[in-house]
C-alpha cells in the first residue's frame, strides 16, 4: 500500500456486481466524482481482477458462503475492504482480526447497516435515553417482511436499556392493568418495541422518549435501497484513516 | 320552549358545576361571546335553579348514578342537554329516547368524547378504511392511564374493519412468520393497535394507511383537558337545531 | 357499448404505453386480476388498435398536443376514457363534454392527481377547516422541483379558504409582529403554506389544525411513482357507473 | 462551602418563587425525593434567607434588572447558581465570570433553555448535519407568539449552518425557480426556517434532513410549562460538579 494521491479518484472495486446492492454500489460508485470503478467482480470472475486493477478498495455485498474468502484476498493483497455482506459472528470477526495483524496497514469494516441515519439515530437514542423516564421504539416496513420487530429495532431497544441501566433508572411508568393481549408491544430488555407492516412503506422507525411536559423523537426513514449509499461511499472515502478491523458504520462517524 | 333569539347569548346551566370537567365548562361558556352560564349546579344545589335561571341548554359532566335523573329533569322542563358524563348503554339512551317522545322538541345529545379532532379522525379513518391495503392504529397516553388500547383506537379500529368489510377487501397484508410476542400490536376485529405509554404525553392517535407507493397519515393531539371544549360549545350552539336523541358528536358535525 | 360480464377482465387500452407513466399503466393493469391491457400504442401506432381490439376503457398519459384527439377517438368509438395527461382548461373540458352529449354512455374522467391518499386528505382537510381556529399546509418535496408551493398544496390551501369562509371564520389568530422574511411562509387565500425541498423525499404534503387544546394533521407521503396506481385502477373500475364528464378522482370516491 | 452527603435532600433556596417559573420551580424541587426547598424567597424578601437558610444552590428565574445582584450573592457566599433568567450579555458573563474567580469553588448555570430535549435536539441536529445534502427546520407554536422563527429555530439554524461549513458543504440542492413569496422560508446563514403558528400547540420544533434515499428527522414537543423542571432539577443535582462559570445545559449532559 502506498500512500494516495488526493487527486485521483479512489480506485474501487466491486464483489458481487450483478447482485441487487452490488449494481447499486457499482453506479453510485461511478456518479460519484472522487470515486471510480475499476473492477466489477462476480461470482465466476477471478478475484485477481481486483489486483490486476490495482482497486484501493474493494465493496462487497455477497453471500455469507464466499465472503471470508474474499476478505482474505483483500487483506493478503493490501486492500481496504467495506463489507456488507450478513453471517459476521464472533468467530468470524475474531478471524479476520487475526489476518489483519500481519497487515496492519489494511481497513476492513463489517457493518450491518450502511444507512447513516439509521445509524446515527441509534446513537442518538443511546445518548438521550438517560435523560428519559420513558422510551418506546415504532418500527414500521412494507408487509413483506418475515421478522417482527426489525433486528435495527431490537438492537436500538437494547441499546436504550443499557443506557437507562447505566443510569440508573429503574422500570419505565406504566400504569397499565388492563391489556388486550399484543397491545402494548413486545419487551425487550424493559423496552417496548411495536412493528407496523404498511403497503407502500419501506423501511422506517421512530423512537420516542417522554418526560415531564416533553418529549423527543428521532424518525429515520428508508424511502428505497439507494439509502445505503452515502454510507458505502462514506466508507470507501474513511476507510484509509481507519486500519484494523472495525464493525458498524458508527465507528466512522463522528458522534 | 320559545323560539330564541339570535342576539342573545345562549342560557346555558352546568351541572357539575364544580368537578373538574365541570369547571372547564363554566369557564369556557363564560369565556366565549354568545353563550352565558345562567347557573352552575354541583352536588347539593336543587336543579330547580336551573329552571329559574330559564337555562336553554344544559351541560352535564356528573357521574352515572345522577346523570339520568338530572337527564329526566332537563327533558321534563324543555331543557336541551348536552351529556358527558359516562355510563350509557342501550338500556339507558332507549330510556332517554322514551322521555323525549312526549317533548319532541327537547335535544339530548349524549357523546362519550367531545375532541372535535378525534371524532373528524375517526370519520376520516372510515371513509379511507376502504380504499387502502393495509391500516393500523397506534395510540400514544400518558403513563398513568389504565387501559390498553384506548376506548377511541378501538372504537376506530372497529369502524375501519367495517368498512374494509363493507368494501370487500379481505384480510391485510402481512408476511411475519417470526414474531416476538405483541410486536404486531393487539388485534381487534382484524386490524392491528399498538398503545405507547409515554410521560409527558396526553392523549395521541394515529391511523396509518398504506397502498402501493403511498401512505396517507390521520394524527390527532389532544394537549391538554380543553381539548373538548370546542366541542361542548358547537354541541350548545348546535343542539337547539337537533331535536330528539343524538348519540356522538359526530351527528353534530358536516362530514 | 354493451353491458359487459363481470366475469371478464376489463379490456384497457393504453395510450404512451411506452412513457413513463404509461410504461408504469401496463405494468399495474397486467398485474391486477380483474383488468388486462388489449392494446398498447404510443407515438407512431394508430388509434385503430383500440378499437381492432375492443377495448373497453383508454387509460391516457401523453401530451397536450396530442390528448384531445385521443379522447375524441375514445367518445366517437364508444371507448371510456381515463386521462391523466395535463393542459385541460376551461375551454378544453367544455369541448370534451360537446362531444359526450352525442354519446351519453361514454365516460371521461380528467384528473389532475391519481394518488388517492392526496385526493382524500385535500377532501377531508376542507371537511376539517370550518371547526378549526388555524389552519397551514406544508408540503415537502424532492430539491429536483421547480415550483414552490406544489400545485396541490396551493389547490389545498384554497379549498381550506373556501371553507373557513363558508363557515364565517375570520382571519385566523396570528401575533406574529417581528418576522424573518419568509418564515411565515407563502400566503394563498390567507393560509400560510411551507414547502421544504430536502433530499431524499418524493412527494409529502401535510396539513396542520388547531383549535383549543388540540390538534388534528392529515399527511399524505408518495414514496413513488407507482402511487397513481391504485388511483387508475380504480378509476378503470368505476368508469362504468359515471357516464359523461367528471373532473377530479374526488368524483369516483364515497367521500 | 462543604462536601455535601448524598444522604441528605439537596438544600434549594429559589428565588423569584412566586413567580409563573419559579412557583413551578418550588412545586418540582418539593415534589422530587432528594430536593427540597429551604427558601423561597420573591421581591421584598432579603436574600439573607438564602444563608440564614444554608442554602447549597439557588434557582434564579426572574428579571434582568435583579438577576446580577442575585447572583453576587450567590457566588460570595459559596452558593451555587442555576439562572433562567434572560438577559446575560458577554458583558455580563465576564462579570460573573470575575466574581467567581476568587470563589473557584462555585458553580453558576446560566441557561437560555432548559427543556432537556431542546437541548439535545439541537445537539444531534449539529451532529447529523455533516453527513446530509439537506436540512432545514419547521417550528411550531401558539398563535401568541410574537417572533418567526423561534430563537431557538435560529439558534438550530446558525448551528447546522456551522457544520456544513466545516464539513466542506457547499449550498443546499434546490431548484426552484417559481416561488411565491414566502413559500420557501426564511433563510438563516444558508439554512430554510418554517414558523408555524397555530392554536391550541405550545412549543414544537422539527429538523428535517435528507440524502440520498433516506431522511432523518429529530422532533422535541414541549407541551406544558413544566417541560423545563427536569432540567432544572438535572442542574441542581449536577452543579455541585461543574465550578466556574457554565453558558447552557448541554455543558451538564453527557453528549
Amino acid at each position: 500500500m502506498t500512500k494516495r494521491s488526493a487527486d485521483d479518484p479512489i480506485r474501487v472495486g466491486v464483489i458481487g456486481a450483478r447482485g441487487r446492492m452490488g449494481a447499486e454500489v457499482v453506479r453510485a460508485v461511478e456518479a460519484a466524482p472522487d470515486t471510480a470503478v475499476v473492477a466489477a467482480v462476480d461470482a465466476d470472475d477471478p478475484l485477481s481482477a481486483l489486483t490486476d486493477a490495482r482497486a484501493e478498495v474493494v465493496v462487497d455485498f455477497t453471500h455469507p458462503g464466499v465472503v471470508m474468502a474474499n476478505v482474505r484476498f483483500c487483506v493478503d493483497n493490501g486492500i481496504h475492504a467495506v463489507v456488507g455482506t450478513s453471517g459476521f459472528d464472533t468467530a468470524r470477526l475474531d478471524e479476520v482480526a487475526g489476518w489483519l495483524r500481519s497487515e496492519p496497514g489494511v481497513g476492513v469494516l463489517v457493518a450491518p447497516n450502511f444507512a447513516i441515519g439509521a445509524v446515527l439515530a441509534m446513537r442518538f437514542a443511546e445518548v438521550a435515553a438517560k435523560y428519559y423516564e420513558s422510551a418506546e421504539v415504532i418500527e414500521l416496513h412494507h408487509p413483506r417482511k418475515l421478522d417482527a420487530p426489525s433486528g435495527t429495532a431490537a438492537h436500538t431497544a437494547r441499546l436504550i436499556a443499557r443506557a437507562r441501566a447505566e443510569a440508573g433508572l429503574g422500570a419505565q411508568p406504566d400504569a397499565t392493568t388492563q391489556e388486550d393481549a399484543g397491545a402494548r408491544g413486545a419487551l425487550v430488555d424493559g423496552v417496548r418495541v411495536h412493528s407496523l407492516r404498511i403497503s407502500g412503506l419501506v423501511a422506517h422507525q421512530e423512537v420516542v422518549f417522554g418526560t415531564t411536559g416533553e418529549t423527543l423523537t428521532l424518525r429515520h426513514d428508508s424511502l428505497d435501497r439507494t439509502s445505503f449509499m452515502p454510507g458505502v461511499l462514506l466508507a470507501v472515502r474513511s476507510i484509509f484513516d481507519h486500519p484494523g478491523l472495525s464493525v458498524g458504520l458508527d465507528r466512522y462517524l463522528d458522534l
